[in-house]
């Protein structure tokens, strides 16, 4: 067997079964031993950031990680913005990164460039394989590393691909026994202290509020967050970003942290104390003259209960330890009324939670025009949302991918700014190919409104009105994007929508015919009013 | 004056007039800075490859650098794989990627990663500046240092964008002047010594190949080596990839060195001394099982004239070191007849031969299928020709955004392969948005051909036909990709053909009309019948 042979049995033995890839020259041999290894599902994507989205949203669903084919350094490039979201969902994945092969790598050819560095930016594990023999090993251990919620990459040289070597069960040591279960991200114990510290901290009274992120956003996490501010008083907040967030109706509500940091510390305000749950301390998303990064209200105490891994059976210990009860508030069914008339970003929030399907996976980068949604869907069916970790726009059509892919019986509600659309639009193509059940809603204002939100914030505009010129690099407008013919052009049908009585028909029409499609609804900028 | 205006007239003042942008908050100041600078462009791309892969286009045709602003790591990411090719091309250029806050960095904002490692991948000068009163240096430095023809690459932190500072004028060196000239690439002067060692080979009659590249393939560098031809009975060979290649009628011919290593081997068979002006010594652009990578023949010594930069003063002081005839040969004009019937790579090669306009920039990424283009557009008016430097695809449609803005009396026209077309398709917008005066050739042959050429080639498929889900990781096919489509939804205007007929009404019409158009041309797989 060939090192392409062996890495892909190794990567199916232990549970990687999907395979997100935009090959080259280089991973041809990978791509050969698609056929002897039909357990691993190779999925095409025309862009690499498609690619890692898929991967990431895969994660996000399974606790498992995907792989990723790419190609040299321009492939990892063109991967990068997704597999920083990746980094900051804590999911784990495994990359792999052909390269040239070992003795080529010396005479500069074209593609060559240093893979290495730029994989060490986004990767907690990174590993360049130089001979075929240990391949198995090397993706056993990207695999293991991957658990701990991080990207692994390795860098795979043509000639190792290639090259015969030892099978991969004889190569691997000779403890090695295939892992039968998918590799699960890995649960951490909680910490006694911090528990007691935090309990604590609680029992005092004094104005506590618990930041909960990681692992602790899905219903056992939430669960005993909502257990722990039943019992002490102490309000519960979700990390502004979280990975995947399970709301809706049957599960415990927690508001999300506020993306604008004058909101976010409104909700924080009055608390002395801060307890870390799965969540780093609160920060401004982006600096702005004149105001503080740190969102910690001052005087206020921060205790780390748990770090992203965790976070739930800490949660869980300690509301054991300030409680013996075990029931929980959660969210009522409730939907908003169906609204009428011209589209706006509120009213189609409204119609998305009016008719979200039961069991919805939510990908979230509606960005400013989503303002609505949370509360829109806030008593829909329990649903997951996935949301944009790390800020690198381009990451939900991507996700989607992968979210329909780990979750089939699931709907998938793809919810998008129409400017983070443009960065990695072909995502349509794939979900057109794989037949995904994605229902995509681009949130059409014809603007980069959070810039226009930010232009004013960041002291920019201040003293005078943004000059057209400035304005010019945030607008949308001209040409008009037409999306309904770039989603048509793909093979995902589309509807473009100007009414809330359109989009609920465009929407349940999507919603009652499995497959992709894409709805166009345009509605007003919110900056340009308010600005 | 704040940081940012202080950049932004530092940077007209020293000839970098267009900056391709994709902004975030951080950049919000450089943009609101754009309408006190009117002399700086600015121009909107919706996907940073867009961006780099433009103000690659306008330096291969102005040899001065264009600004691009980048946001923060995930935005260089993602203009990464353009910059790379920039780095291959030697042309200069000034990117600005903005980062948080230099306070705020170590709070680890959901943006935050490590800049400066991934862009001195790719740059041959990387700073971050860190005070305000720094910024006119810094800008300065970074043109000048651009002049070497590399990528500059400036990292600004949002603080120092926003402070208040010196003006440029008086935090620059007291022995400062403006630049009254655009920053073009340094010139070199020749090495003496290299140009009587190339004599000397010469003039001993063993068979020797010039191969040319660098600055050297434009007219000067081309009428040099062309005598030194006629002079000596050297054969002249140009590297697979020149960043910018003048052609055509009256210009001196050259033939490029083979992409294919074989061919490649074909062409070099019997040299005994390869003399390289301006290109690297030959290599395969891959690996491949049981083939040398370095393509110099045996035994042949290789002996280097001039690096990318001063290849043309070389040549020239070589020629006049060998003849005094000022004479060249150059080529005749001549077009293909116009053919007719079902379209094929090679009848649509013959067609743009056939048509091509006066003057026109060839931004050529038609890999695979534009085999019969160098042949058919041979005759054709004096052109250039832009080819894919790095190898990292995705670079054509959004070159042809800079050689439009570079050149705009000149028509361009950007052969697009339908694989490498999805990459940065969203330079359409751009295209429509500045009305620029580019038409657009896909060959739509639904397949990423080359990989299923090369899929043979490895060795990967050998033994036996390639497996059904091998090949379906590099077909196209299913959905089918409708440009035309896609090309209406960016606001440009498209039409598909089948025919030669079609295809020649079409370019036509387009060349007609000013303004940006699409072509869709299906024409066969070439690989599909080779397999």
């Amino acid at each position: 067997m060939n090192g392409a042979y062996s890495l892909l049995t190794t990567l199916v033995d232990h549970g990687v079964e999907v395979c997100f890839a935009n090959p080259g020259t280089s991973e041809m041999h990978f791509v050969a031993a698609l056929d002897a290894v039909p357990r691993m599902r190779g999925v095409l994507t025309l862009f690499e950031g498609v690619a890692t989205g898929a991967a990431d949203g895969y994660a996000r669903m399974t606790g498992t990680p995907a792989a990723v084919l790419l190609h040299l350094g321009p492939g990892l490039g063109n991967g990068l913005a997704n597999l920083h979201n990746a980094r900051r969902a804590h999911v784990p994945m495994v990359v792999v990164v052909g390269d040239h092969a070992t003795y080529h790598k010396q005479y500069d050819a074209p593609l060559e460039s240093d893979i290495d560095a730029v994989a060490r930016t986004v990767s907690g594990w990174t590993r360049r394989t130089l001979d075929c023999g240990d391949i198995a090993v090397d993706a056993v251990d990207a695999v293991t590393a991957s658990r701990a919620g991080i990207v692994s990459t390795l860098i795979l040289p043509a000639d190792v691909s290639w090259s015969d070597g030892e099978p991969a069960e004889r190569s691997l040591r000779s403890d090695h026994v295939p892992d039968p279960f998918p590799p699960e991200v890995e649960q951490v114990a909680a910490d006694e202290d911090a528990v007691r510290d935090a309990a604590d901290v609680l029992n005092s009274g004094a104005p506590a509020v618990l930041l909960i992120g990681g692992d602790a956003t899905r219903m056992p996490g939430l669960s005993a967050a909502a257990r722990i501010a039943e019992a002490t008083g102490a309000r519960v907040l979700c990390e502004t970003f979280p990975a995947r967030l399970q709301r809706g109706a049957g599960v415990p509500a927690v508001e999300r942290l506020a993306y604008f940091a004058e909101a976010a510390e409104e909700q924080l305000r009055g608390a002395e104390h801060l307890i870390l749950a799965g969540a780093a301390a609160p920060v401004s998303f982006f600096a702005y003259p004149g105001r503080a990064s740190s969102l910690v209200p001052p005087g206020c105490e921060v205790h780390t209960l748990a770090q992203h891994l965790g976070a739930t059976a800490a949660l869980e210990a300690l509301a054991d330890e300030l409680t013996s009860d075990t029931r929980v508030r959660v969210a009522p069914s409730a939907r908003p009324d169906m609204p009428t008339g011209h589209l706006t970003a509120f009213s189609a929030a409204a119609v998305i939670g009016a008719l979200l399907p039961e069991g919805a996976v939510l990908v979230d980068e509606s960005n400013t025009a989503g303002i609505g949604v949370a509360s829109a869907t806030a008593g829909a069916p329990a649903h997951d949302v996935l949301t944009l970790t790390g800020g690198a726009i381009g990451y939900g059509m991507p996700a989607a991918i992968g979210a329909a892919i780990a979750a089939p019986g699931r709907p998938v509600v793809s919810l998008q700014a129409d400017g983070s659309a443009m960065y990695t639009v072909s995502a349509l193509w794939t979900q057109a190919r794989e037949n995904l059940d994605v229902t995509t809603v681009i949130f059409a204002n014809g603007a980069y409104d959070i810039l226009r939100l930010e232009l004013h914030r960041v002291g920019a505009a201040n003293a005078e009105a943004p000059g057209p010129r400035a304005l010019q690099l945030l607008d949308l407008g001209s040409p008009t994007i037409d999306f309904v013919k770039i989603a048509e052009g793909m093979g995902v049908p589309g509807r473009r929508v100007t009414t809330a009585e359109e989009l609920a028909d465009a929407l349940s029409a999507a919603f009652a015919e499995p497959g992709p499609h894409l709805i166009e609804a345009v509605v007003p900028s919110l900056a340009s009013s308010a600005v």
